[in-house]
């Protein structure tokens, strides 16, 4: 709340019944508020005749010209009507209308659990406040005038430039930065691919695209994933058969022989590094299957790399981008290496593919906010960012091994499955003890967990794979040991 | 660029012809860098064999481990193959591709004028960085964990509670928090604007919607205004005919009492207190009458009130939004006041549209930046905003002066119109100077500006109004002169 000047408040009853009580330091201003709020609550009346300018500045012992600059500016306003003759009255349209109490909020607030082991968020309270604040103050200091301006659609140079050189270098990306393109969270970039891929609708592409003919267009998804990420591509107007997948990834041969849903599909979205949220790293061979049914159709590959840089029984898989950088769009994020609050994410894109996608952003395009872009830029070239990551990286590592160690000791039929990797895990529940029972009880022990099957893809059966999916990232440090004991008693 | 280790360089040339030149302190994914940019480049080619770990190590002088962990990696990632008895082999799917040059940018970059007099930027010198970041510094200081989260669709809080404040003391704007939602720029607020009107189509709304009946929803415009505004809400499937305009501003009566196209509009687009660009004020009787339609037709008035800050010959004209809250939807915007490249605007709702508003945005709507949303309700609430403000508002004022001046000495036959307010004026041409003429030699000046008739809407008949528009708010303190100095001798 701002600092408002101690309210000299003077009062005044108008004819009979109006009482003005005007507020604050401007008088002008404060007998502007005070005649608006009497019209909007009906205690002034449309039609009604107010005092002269002389009469109200002599009751209100204040000077005649500043009721007569309220009276102008509440006339040119609107509020009031001034005519030769009449006086001023208050206008026929300001109709009286009940001060409503704040109404019930847009999304009704949830009573917030004691823990949570939400899947998709990182610590929050790990945010490198003090690093961030620094990297600005470098920014800021050495940022030309135009990095204030609206800007390249892409984004601005700096962050291309040390995001093309912190992909290639750690990601095995190829990066040139001028098919680096900055979206607003991984969702926007997802929505954009969306739009450029039913743009095409009607249009004749790739190789083989035999037996599409007159079927909307199609993003395979995996078969475990996000329904946003699916409800966004449908809105688009394109179809989104699921490809099955085990425990080493998504089956992409499919992509090749599938049939019916799966036929002639144009492009595909994939979590290679880290499947969301099963957990398998994909397969080198079915790596190679994508890319190979890509290059033989003119399909596309979307690389969802998520959290690509979280990998802690190995180095990371460099990205699948690398292998064929003009098939494969790498879409990644600082929401989790950072923050979702950051609203920063990037695509790397083919280069034919550029104009298009930019185009899609409409004339003057989401980016995100240039500061944070310059922040970025700076906190990567500066080595800020790799440190962060690099000790998140051992934060969540021993997250992981604790939550297994917890499991194996106090509820033994519970197992642990996919990589050691990122920020979530999928605990296999054993035969008798249903998702949903365990997540209802979660819940009555204020702990926020989800079951696997909020992840199914809908033209999948139900099959017999209860299981939980454990975002072992969300918690703060102080409140992880409190969380992961919920979770052991839920599951003992 | 980051700061990176000296490299330490070792190089080898495998079989006959392959130099491989290893750099970088780790010696690992120097190697698997090499063999990458080898491959891409056709040096290796598909079914290569590669040397045996032992024997490439050797040549390399380095660990035989360092070797089989790259050929490991790659094989993971898809760029080698390795099977029994057949040693490590280039995978045939990467194919090599010529490194490109840097392709041509998205956007071709033209030559930079010498001077910018270009409408719709501010100031991009004067912004306030030093107390930017120290509100930044204070704000992150307190900001709540789940500020860094993906958080509520309309925005922050503590930013909602401050606009709030800020507009009803500024602009008299009725503004509860509760429906104060913050967008991506006034962009991303009209085409969330655009997508809930279209969504009503064939959905019967209002009192005396008669005629419009199987005719697409419209949205009226202002005879002249920007077409990318036009476009968004054309892109959304809304037609915009135009309204009417003079010195009194639009005239909103035809909104009533239209033909045709103007006939059962859904929604008008108004830029009441400062026309954009032509710089008239709405008279009183053409707001009255603006909300007397919305009022009796059930229909929605957007007020973009994009500058409504900066009026110099009086205190500003209240927001139109003020008259009636539950028809008028203001939209603001900090990219006049502080800089485009925030991409920080907002909205403040009829009660009844948050719900649809918020949910046109998508399950993980586009939000501004948190941190600059946190920074900007410190700025805010910290008077820094106030201050700023007046402090712009006294340079654009005086430039505004200085160029009314100087057109009196040295072109005395051109004329400014439109009230003493905003970034921008309107410069009316003598007959004779035709408007293109005058843009085409400010150009061959090195100096950027645009005529009236870029912004006039497409049915309008090209009338004899030859004008230029100038920004005198675009350029930096110390280029102004400098820039008035090249329009005098356009002029002249």
């Amino acid at each position: 709340m701002p600092a408002t000047s101690a309210a000299s408040v003077t009062s005044v009853t108008v004819g009979s019944d109006l009482h003005l009580e005007v507020r604050g330091p401007g008088l002008r201003t404060g007998l502007m508020d005070a005649l608006r709020e009497a019209v909007r609550t009906g205690r002034l009346t449309p039609g009604t005749r107010l005092p002269s300018s002389r009469t109200l500045a002599a009751d209100l012992g204040i000077a005649r010209n500043t009721v007569a600059d309220a009276y102008a500016e509440l006339v040119a306003e609107g509020w009031l009507t001034a005519r030769q003759g009449s006086g001023t009255r208050v206008a026929r349209r300001a109709a009286p209308r009940a001060r409503t109490p704040s109404g019930p909020p847009a999304r009704p607030a949830r009573p917030t659990p004691t823990h949570s082991l939400r899947v998709g968020t990182p610590d929050l309270g790990s945010f490198p406040r003090a690093e961030w604040l620094a990297a600005a103050r470098r920014a800021l200091a050495v940022a030309p005038y135009d990095a204030f301006d609206y800007g390249d659609e892409r984004g601005r140079p700096e962050l291309r430039a040390a995001l093309a050189d912190y992909l290639a270098r750690t990601r095995g990306v190829y990066a040139d930065p001028e098919r680096v393109v900055l979206c607003s969270g991984f969702v926007h970039g997802l929505a954009l691919m969306g739009r450029v891929l039913a743009a095409r609708r009607g249009r004749p592409t790739g190789k083989a695209r035999g037996g599409a003919a007159g079927k909307a267009r199609a993003v395979a998804v995996e078969s475990y994933g996000l329904d946003f990420h699916r409800d966004i591509l449908t809105a688009a107007g394109l179809r989104t058969p699921a490809l099955p997948l085990d425990e080493l990834g998504t089956r992409t041969a499919e992509l090749a022989s599938g049939e019916g849903e799966l036929r002639g599909v144009d492009a595909v979205l994939l979590t290679p590094a880290h499947q969301y949220p099963t957990g398998a790293a994909l397969h080198s061979d079915r790596r190679a299957e994508a890319v190979d049914w890509a290059r033989r159709t003119g399909g596309l590959i979307l690389e969802d790399d998520y959290d690509g840089e979280f990998r802690y029984d190995r180095q990371p898989v460099g990205a699948l981008q690398g292998l064929d950088p003009e098939r494969v769009v790498h879409l990644g994020t600082a929401s989790k290496s950072l923050a979702p609050g950051l609203r920063l994410a990037w695509m790397v894109l083919p280069e034919a593919l550029v104009g298009e996608v930019t185009g899609a952003k409409g004339r003057v395009g989401t980016v995100p906010s240039a500061l944070d872009q310059l922040t970025l830029a700076e906190f990567l070239a500066s080595g800020a960012y790799d440190r962060h990551v690099r000790s998140m990286r051992l934060r969540y590592r021993r997250r992981r091994d604790q939550l297994v160690e917890a499991l194996a000791a106090r509820a033994p039929e519970c197992r642990v499955t996919g990589i050691s990797a990122g920020l979530h895990a999928v605990v296999e529940l054993p035969p008798g003890r249903g998702e949903r029972a365990m997540t209802d009880s979660a819940a009555r022990h204020g702990l926020d967990i989800r079951g696997l099957s909020a992840f199914r893809h809908p033209s999948l059966p139900p099959v017999a794979r209860e299981a939980l999916v454990i975002g072992f990232g969300a918690p703060t440090e102080s409140a992880w040991p409190g969380a992961l004991d919920a979770l052991c008693r839920v599951l003992e």
